[in-house]
């Protein structure tokens, strides 16, 4: 990709994982004019980019091999090894000047292997998770966490800006990875403290709904108190951002800070907390149906 | 007390407890022209108030006698059953009619204890702890978490409104104090989250200051986040909010909670680090000093 700026009918898009984030953000791309070639684990899920012109690419390698910029957003950090760095990922097909930008909340580390992988190639990558959940993928108002060159950042901002509203450059490769994971591990340890004052509140006899008003206002207040508290009050459990990958989250954050010996308490009991609700069979849930798993310990019926 | 509306001049107002936080809530009455007499561990202590004007007293139960409507704001539970359930304190010498707000923040089981005692002797009793701290105190921001009868509440609401601005009716008898809990568990777990995740960042080389940004404007925002990050990140660990109270506030909730068969993790983990804050020299820093115990446990010099 040269470095004159990306534009739709110049600049050749890729895209591989086609789950509920990566749909809504290829889509808004090709709402934008860019063509897109796509690759998924089964060609079913990306039927309704296909279906709006997409092309179908066999492998992730054949997606690099048809692109300028590639966008991977898959499930897991192995997920990522094997469609970036394995035999047929796409760094081992993609043409010097590509630009590979992996969204996929993933392990720091795994990103600056990729990083190094892709120069060798003549390839540039970034890392760039989102926050925001499906809904945030959706009205294309991601946070989106950027690692790596911030030249490169700049050569694709055009594209990561019909997808979020924040796009911010946290540092060289990986970077993008930890400031993912300093969001994770605030969300995680508040939303025991949440689950845990809502608990305490109800077993009080207090009028919770009443409550939360009050405590918005307040030296309490927060994100997940306003959107999730009024949902845990209902016992409304649909996700907004699933147990499970919640809980993979939480696992990365906990082995880089092993490896940078940092111990964080917190965050080891919020993953055994929610490791425990993933048990209970809750793996599915939105990540404030932590409250069942909390209920659960004292045998507290929630709604 | 009648239950006609109270009014300066008319409603003679007495005040036990003249710290940071009474000094400021008891001076608002008097700017309001309503004459105060006052009570505190020493005389020193209330001069500010007695140099405008404010009567003194020998006794809680001699501010009880000048007074119709009394208010306490003092250290632990143990203060609040000297000044008020005592052989001097104010329900012993309050004549019918009179009405008691206690807005230390102490045990829910107690205010049930000082409502029946009040309400044996003719009096109204209610519990009426506050949140926003010395700033708040001082702007007359407070939120107040009130339980008891809601009539009572609506004779002295005019008094709570010269210092709060958000007055919340909880329930019966110790609902305001059950409520305050609720407020001080979300925000003593969310400490934790927000101190490691800082942590986190720091030690993975983040730009920490661009990334409090980032963070504030997204699912990891809260209140603590903004208003105590931007000081954890300058290591100003001044007050705000005492860390021994703080160690108090969450022993009432623990009690009341294994009262209530309720067990709480998080809280209990919290709480086990503020001890060890505690224990580390920093009782009277403020809550976002956590940072400094959670930094010591990985051997982190901060800041």
């Amino acid at each position: 990709m040269s470095n004159a700026a990306v534009a739709p009918g110049k600049t050749r898009v890729g895209w591989i994982g086609t789950g509920v984030m990566g749909l809504s953000m290829c889509g808004h791309l090709m709402t934008a004019g860019y063509s897109a070639t796509v690759f998924s684990r089964s060609r079913e899920r990306s039927r309704p980019l296909l279906e709006r012109g997409a092309k179908w690419a066999a492998s992730p390698g054949a997606v690099a091999a048809a692109s300028d910029v590639v966008f991977c957003i898959v499930g897991v950090p192995g997920d990522v090894r094997e469609v970036l760095l394995g035999e047929e990922g796409a760094i081992a097909v993609a043409r010097p000047g590509t630009v590979i930008v992996d969204m996929t909340t993933s392990e720091p580390s795994l990103a600056l292997t990729i990083s190094e992988q892709a120069r060798k190639k003549g390839v540039d990558a970034l890392d760039a998770p989102v926050s925001g959940g499906d809904v945030g993928a959706r009205e294309a108002r991601l946070s989106i966490f950027v690692g790596g060159d911030l030249d490169v950042l700049e050569r694709v901002r055009p594209l990561l800006q019909l997808m979020g509203k924040t796009i911010g450059h946290q540092g060289p490769a990986g970077s993008g990875q930890h400031a993912k994971m300093v969001n994770q591990i605030v969300i995680a340890t508040g939303m025991i403290g949440l689950c845990e004052a809502l608990l305490y509140g109800y077993k009080a006899g207090l009028d919770l709904e009443k409550l939360l008003d009050t405590l918005a206002s307040g030296a309490a207040g927060s994100w997940s108190l306003s959107n999730y508290g009024p949902r845990i009050l209902e016992g409304n459990f649909d996700p907004g951002f699933l147990v499970e990958h919640f809980i993979k989250d939480m696992a990365i954050a906990l082995d880089e800070a092993r490896r940078m010996r940092l111990s964080l308490p917190g965050l080891a009991l919020a993953h055994q907390l929610y490791v425990a609700l993933q048990a209970q069979g809750h793996g599915r849930k939105g990540t404030h149906a932590l409250m069942l798993a909390l209920a659960r310990l004292s045998e507290v019926t929630w709604r």
